[in-house]
């Protein structure tokens, strides 16, 4: 690398650290103003790939901290098949911090059965809520929960109820496109993942390790 | 649950059904035309939550599937130590097919030296590209590479042609605000993370598990 400080004249380099001191003064301030300390819901949304692998590196940071755990998968078809692998298998290794359960039947247009659909949501969303409702769970991640919402599987107003009184230090992670517009509002962080391209749609099928 | 089968009329039920078969067709017929199975080039970029996240989550995919994985991190701030715990720790469950380094000295307005930013990033980049030129790595994860090609810390060019020439079947993840429009051309699948709130910004420190 030809790059680096004999490259740069004096006053180049002058004006990188007063830029970079102004910045980092700016970053302190923001993080000085920043005190509090509370558990988080964050939703990650839209039609672009990471929703669910987003959510399953918080767990995976979770773990690494460790903390109690708990994942429901809302929707289960053939994808979705590594995180599984690797966090249910391990040998066991977080068998006494991590609950994980795989609850739906699939996507609903594999079942093309709403009365199924509702029955699988509903029996997911009983465990989701005793996790929910339990102070030992530091960290609950409800993947393609925003389905079944949007599906009108499951009453929205219990769902929103049951996160507005989940233990206060409690971290919550939801996924899934179609995030309702009332749990954007209740949300402390959210993300739009937002599709810039897909390579599913120049042909490539779904990737171990990337989709599955 | 007073939802169901039993409060759908018959032509509903019949219309839900139709529609699902409708959707299952398209999505079939979908997935027929993507027969394609290669590595692919995934970049994470936007100014919204899940960037990295979502590189941990298709690691941890990867790993559950038995791949070699490599992981590069190349900014390394206060932030960012579940996945380290995680991913690193375990026993060294992983030992003998993640190699993991954590290459950056911090954010550069924290360094304040851009001397000491290439360089750091540099050297970064050296492990990144022996990791691109190996077959036997089926994941690569490189984390916050689009920061230091953002700020010219490295050459484009060699960059991109190191993942063009990489071997056919390794996947790459690149992270990071602010990707490089010719990294987004040369990529598959490319998502912006694009923020629609953030807790920070309501005073909510980082918190571990989620951001840290």
């Amino acid at each position: 690398m030809s790059r680096g400080s004999e490259r740069l004249g004096r006053t180049e380099e002058e004006h990188y650290r007063e830029r970079a001191r102004r910045k980092k003064e700016l970053v302190d301030r923001r993080i000085a103003r920043a005190t509090i300390d509370r558990g988080v819901l964050v939703v990650n949304t839209g039609n672009g790939k990471g929703k669910s692998s987003s959510g399953f590196g918080m767990l995976a940071r979770s773990l690494g901290h460790g903390f109690r755990c708990g994942v429901v998968q809302f929707i289960k078809g053939s994808f979705s098949t590594g995180e599984d692998l690797f966090f249910r298998g391990m040998d066991g290794a977080f068998a006494d911090r991590l609950e994980y359960h795989v609850m739906g039947e699939g996507f609903t247009w594999e079942t093309q059965d709403r009365a199924r659909d509702v029955a699988a949501a509903t029996a997911a969303w009983e465990v989701a809520a005793r996790m929910l409702a339990d102070p030992d769970f530091d960290f609950v991640l409800l993947d393609e929960l925003n389905i079944a919402l949007n599906k009108d599987y499951l009453p929205l107003d219990a769902v929103l109820a049951a996160l507005k009184t989940r233990p206060p230090r409690q971290h919550v992670v939801v996924t899934g496109r179609g995030a309702p517009d009332a749990l954007v509002e209740a949300a402390d962080t959210v993300t739009e993942m937002r599709l810039v391209k897909h390579a599913f749609r120049a042909g490539i099928r779904a990737q171990h390790g990337i989709e599955l």
